[in-house]
């Protein structure tokens, strides 16, 4: 199932997205509204409203984002670092999130910000010490993400937040796709309709499973958390104007434009 | 005015904090009850408890605790680091925020768990490109705070979502004193009653000034988040079973007894 969140004559909602649209598109596809939320047992309502005339939001509104970074290695190459033995994450703030449609608002503090596409693990439940044979238990869904980064920032500043952490900066949608095997999925990054990133999810050095009993181990989890699994090679800079689509193959479209903050 | 948040027969509130008790106690404190809440305009309710009698929480609820790496030049030198020009920032997540009297558990992935005495900086009001001169319009007042840190994990992982993330990592409190200087405070850290870390608040390398300008340049801040300010030098081990106090001249005492994580 996917589920979008969105807004419609001021009320927020959940909705199960259903039909079959070209792609970048949303023509013929319609809502289900969700009565409840899907972070507990729910039902479908029946009551349908077509995906073109609501504003689709961040389809979760997470209490923090755990981004792991360096977790393919030809990333890991092309930013002249090593590949790390083991996971290190980093987190994105609950303030850096915006949804598909929504403008990356370019920061004033950088001259170089660049895309990241990225896989996102939506968590579904409340965890800790998740042992790695329960890791599917504790996961809602995944959706695209553009973990967007200030590449000269985060060059200078030893730890990220600012450089990863700028409002706008954490992309989400444009839903959750509940149904999916994410081990070997195509990842794409389009900038203006042009080819920037493209890899698999079987290429992660760290597994979904990997990270979520790295970050566990640590800390809890709660519904509506994000784990970034880390972007394929082929990072590269986003100028204001510019409509950056993060794709993955059967989740759908992420799409935002870059606009001068005004 | 000292403004802390507890929970009495199971209801939480935030209250003024009056009378006087000797220094590492609560007798002879009472609680004036706030009607509404600090963050907006409030008024006392005139019903009183006295604080032996309730429970206190963490003075707020950050959605995101934002901290500040090496501040204070002595710190900076014992970590074998150079001072950066700049300052650096971290996240620390709202699920590694605890209050005064509760527990810190000694994490299992760690086997050197550090405290980090800081200054906390409360934000009042909803943020963004703070101009300096306006810097103290935002703030709510200050508290006490313990970057708790796996100090291990630190020096592995490249980001230190997970050395200084886990959960029970950011004790806070015991209140918020909304009417102080902060230019110029002593800040000390006692483990078992001993002295570990002693400081001014006026050796900071970057002012509170600086650092608010400094990270609202990149991110909107919410009401109850908070700003960590460094440490000064002194970190060192804690063991389960010790008891780490963090005391600002101005503010109280935070204290923390240290366990293991069952």
């Amino acid at each position: 199932m996917r589920i979008a969140r969105f807004s419609i004559d001021g009320n927020v909602a959940f909705g199960a997205v259903e039909g079959e649209s070209p792609p970048g598109s949303t023509d013929g596809l319609v809502l289900d509204i969700i009565k409840g939320i899907p972070f507990a047992d729910f039902e479908l309502s029946g009551t349908k409203v077509p995906l073109s005339k609501v504003r689709l939001l961040p389809p979760v509104l997470p209490n923090k984002v755990v981004a792991f970074g360096r977790n393919y290695a030809d990333h890991a190459k092309e930013m002249g670092g090593e590949v790390p033995d083991a996971p290190f994450a980093f987190f994105k703030p609950s303030t850096s999130v915006i949804g598909s449609g929504d403008e990356i608002a370019y920061p004033s503090f950088t001259e170089e910000l660049h895309h990241e596409a990225e896989l996102a693990v939506v968590i579904g439940r409340m965890c800790r010490e998740v042992p790695r044979e329960r890791v599917k238990d504790v996961i809602l869904g995944y959706t695209c993400a553009n973990d967007v980064t200030a590449r000269d920032v985060q060059r200078r500043e030893k730890q990220w937040a600012r450089a990863k952490g700028f409002d706008s900066s954490c992309p989400l949608g444009p839903w959750v796709e509940t149904d999916l095997d994410p081990s070997d999925l195509t990842i794409q990054c389009t900038v203006n309709g042009q080819q920037r990133q493209l890899g698999r999810t079987s290429e992660m050095i760290h597994s979904i499973e990997d990270l979520i009993v790295n970050i566990t181990e640590a800390m809890t989890l709660l519904p509506g958390d994000v784990i970034l699994t880390g972007t394929p090679a082929g990072v590269g800079p986003l100028s204001a104007g510019d409509e950056v689509a993060v794709t993955i193959e059967g989740i759908g479209t992420l799409t935002n434009k870059v606009v001068k903050r005004g």
